[in-house]
């Protein structure tokens, strides 16, 4: 199969290991976990981010309970609120319900393995969806994950199937995923790429150079309507005004059936901070005001289908086989 | 009259000091340039930057000259090619043809005085456009130009008319003059301002929160497409796409009559590693293909109206008077 070898998320009896996703790809520095406080506090703080990784993240949190001796019941609230947007994180802790504390390590386990199966499956069904010049945004590969990706573990998919591929990464301000771990995956695995600013997507589109975008989600509504990394609700708008499919890489568990529509879905607004500073160094006036929502909603009109790993949707989603 | 306090072009005999862009807002710090070459080394560094700003440079750095002892014509040669993409930079140096050579420091202030001058009438005319939230992109205020500004003059001018607006200023990745320089010159004015990333202006227009959008221009063809800082033209698509109005600060200067369109406009691409390193911080792998284009072209049938100093116009453009 074609995993990435990257592995930014360890886990052995009471120690959970996380790549530190806020230093790459400078450095690879670890954040050693022994309780599910200080999981929630590197979910937080963004050490691991990524819809899916977060999700796993707070299961290995959950089952550190077996050795830190921490109450089951508060870690499992501690880890549920510490992010808001992504629907994975509840989801993890709801499947981790009612069983029996010392299980809780393998069924995490088992929740990692399987993430990485949907991944595969999802990027086998996205595949034959692309050619060209393929535009994403944030980071959706392994690092976001459980291994080999969504948006861009179709990307992976699709070369190792054979097609010509080229990811253009916008850099996706304020966090830098895609400078930072995107344009570091691409690197590593030798993925032809080019990065370029995110105000550059509508002229990247206008010269011809890319056939399509996609990109992850982070909660898609009943209706389609799907919750993303800030600025893709943008691109969505550029790519329709251009006449290019959008898709977006969707694990069905990504899916919040009971959320009837994207107004629903609550999005996370992050510190000033993390907008007016890039790499600690101050780039404006230390007490302007900004505005740093953290993901944006793209309405399901704009969005040409959703590959999942049941293969390729498109609206009215199919029902739920476990419903 | 509602100029800004600020003076980053200030010139004496033989002697140009340019207020060091590239370190705001961190420090004030300027470059002293005795010579024409000196003049245009910092012009292509962005020392000094913003179309009409460069303009006013150049003519003082061919008036420096007189006392550098510079051979003029491989001075005016150097100046001309020190960046590509701005028509007022090749305008201005064509105003001082043919006087002779102790006639150009007065000739270069009267130049600078003008185009001072020039922001002011276009500011009024402008005003009584906006009204509320007021999107824009890159820098156009007192830093880019011989004072006032162009698109930020005219917001100027509106809170001189008593008018509520409200500056939402996109960072502006790369050169993050947005961050830098605009919110930088709100601060020191008291302009209310909210600073956003690049990425969040589709949802910025979503959440009705800006009521137009208001851009600079580096050179306008004779058909009134618009050459403007790179992400301009992704503004123009989102703005259309959400029935808001998108206006064009043009000092008339700006205008190249001869270029029939935007395809004719040089579009100049700056280094890459302009783009893979935020404060000398490498961002990205050290060797990650990037594409940085510094402008993009909008096409004309995207942008509302051209705030000149002649009053707002529409297209056709009326006749050149000087013509």
């Amino acid at each position: 199969m074609n995993e990435s070898s990257l592995q930014p998320i360890i886990f052995e009896d009471g120690l959970l290991r996380l790549l530190d996703q806020r230093a790459l790809p400078g450095a690879l520095h670890w954040i050693a976990c022994r309780s599910a406080e200080q999981t929630a506090t590197a979910i937080t703080d963004m050490v691991v981010r990524g819809a899916p990784a977060i999700g796993i993240a707070a299961a290995y949190g959950l089952a550190l309970t077996v050795w830190s001796g921490e109450d089951r019941d508060s870690a499992e609230r501690r880890l549920r609120l510490s992010r808001p947007t992504a629907v994975n994180l509840g989801a993890s802790l709801d499947r981790l319900r009612g069983l029996p504390t010392d299980a809780l390590p393998t069924a995490a386990r088992a929740l990692h393995a399987e993430d990485l199966q949907i991944n595969l499956a999802l990027g086998a069904a996205g595949a034959p969806l692309l050619s060209g010049g393929v535009l994403t945004v944030c980071n959706t590969g392994a690092l976001a994950t459980g291994g080999h990706g969504t948006a861009l573990g179709v990307v992976r998919s699709a070369r190792a199937a054979g097609q010509a591929v080229h990811v253009y990464a916008l850099e996706t301000r304020p966090y830098l995923q895609g400078a930072r771990l995107t344009a570091f995956e691409c690197a590593q695995d030798g993925i032809p790429h080019t990065l370029l600013t995110d105000g550059m997507a509508g002229a990247l589109m206008a010269s011809g150079r890319v056939q399509q975008v996609i990109v992850g989600c982070d909660r898609v509504a009943a209706n389609g309507d799907t919750a993303n990394k800030i600025g893709t609700y943008g691109l969505a708008v550029l790519a329709r005004a251009h006449g290019l499919p959008f898709y977006v890489a969707m694990p069905t568990s990504t899916l919040d059936r009971a959320c009837p529509s994207g107004e629903a879905i609550p999005i996370e607004a992050r510190p000033d901070d993390e907008l007016r500073r890039i790499g600690g160094q101050l780039i404006c006036p230390a007490h302007s005001p900004v505005w740093n929502p953290s993901f944006d909603r793209t309405p399901a009109g704009l969005i040409t289908a959703w590959v999942t790993e049941r293969g390729v949707w498109r609206l009215p989603f199919p029902s739920d086989p476990a419903a």
